[in-house]
């Protein structure tokens, strides 16, 4: 298993008046970095929207904010999924500076496969589920 | 005709590492204003698109930042409808900070009526342009 | 004690393309509640930072999604504070449609006070602890 | 003088209940493509403040919305400077997908160089503004 890594940059929308990226803007950095990860398994959200039926909503989040990160800083998210289920996943993220250990967030997502129509809980389409079970073990 | 205003109180999220708020923010206060000029003449967006088969989308844009606005300001966005059109409509507003005469920013947005289904430009309902004319004049 | 309310009006700018709030937008909402919420307690938080050289940071962010909020619904974030500190609090916030009893998503949120120029860890001021232990209890 | 492109990915964030782009969030993915043409030119916005005590600040946009982009689109930004003067530049930026003719918006934006100090017009550093008309030339 190999953890997967999306790189960020910081412009001004990311940041607010106390200098520092906004504490809600490091969850839109990690649902970039959980879109980027599924597409590089092979599957775009909009092909399993339509071809599928389905989509993934996020459940749960908790967050731990450790240092701020600022203006023109490159990040990188480090994203695994570290619990699969029939109907939902947990990913675990970290965003560092790269090249930098010192850990500026990180997060446990949990997010389910829910039916297009109903808004219910679906299984994971089987493709999907193999793909992610082949490359987290 | 009065102006129609909507008061915005500025929050981190709208704030930028500048110290000041984003400046595409303002768009962001100018169409919420927007939304609630329509709703002050009786008018709901999503029962315009679902019995109308309607909605307003943004065609043009002319802004100008005159001062910053930061953290906690109080402003005020006072809008009018300039130029009315069989499917476009065009808001001047302008934003203030309350009880202060000096302008922040102010913009010309031309929005057009669509059909949900189409996405070409559409009649704007009768009722709703009765309703605007009545207002504006 | 009272719970503090703060009203929430849905806009496009809250969405996202599966027609529903965007999650991340929820800790925005419940940031203009705390703000709110400090505000009504007698405090501003730029008189904070300016007089007692102190602001609050987010800590940790647990949050929990239940249902979708969707555009133009009225919602309201009902806040109190659950964990007080010598230099953090927890806030418990919880939003639902006005006048329904569902929940759509709730969080607890601990904000740390930090020293403006060392970004450490200060105490509360003591006038504001004391304010909301008065009011918490 | 060549166009500087810069690539945009399209995410839930950026998108409304419309099931297209926010209009707002243009104004966003072409600030970050102003950002990255400057840096390409050499120079670190960061650094222009630190040691020349100026940045810039946007006092015009005039922004047309032609096509609606979507989710998961890959967009790009084609930016240039199309007026130099000594305190003040105008960048025209079109978006348009990769690898397609059609404009989706377009842009032309106004940017003012500033003190740091007192937010009042200054020259551009002679330096900025040599690379930037040898690049546009």
């Amino acid at each position: 298993m190999t953890d997967f890594l999306w790189p960020i940059r910081i412009y001004y929308e990311d940041t607010d008046a106390a200098g520092v990226v906004y504490y809600a803007n490091y969850l839109k950095f990690m649902e970039r970095a959980r879109t980027e990860y599924v597409r590089a398994l092979g599957f775009e959200q909009d092909d399993l929207k339509e071809q599928q039926g389905i989509f993934f909503v996020v459940r749960n989040v908790s967050l731990q904010l450790h240092k701020p990160a600022r203006f023109n800083d490159e990040l990188e998210v480090v994203s695994s999924i570290t619990r699969i289920a029939r109907t939902n996943l947990i990913f675990t993220q970290v965003i560092r500076r790269v090249g930098e250990e010192e850990i500026i967030s990180e997060a446990e997502i949990q997010v389910v496969c829910v039916s297009v129509t109903s808004w219910k809980p679906k299984g994971i389409p089987a493709a999907l589920l193999e793909t992610i079970n082949n490359n987290e073990n």
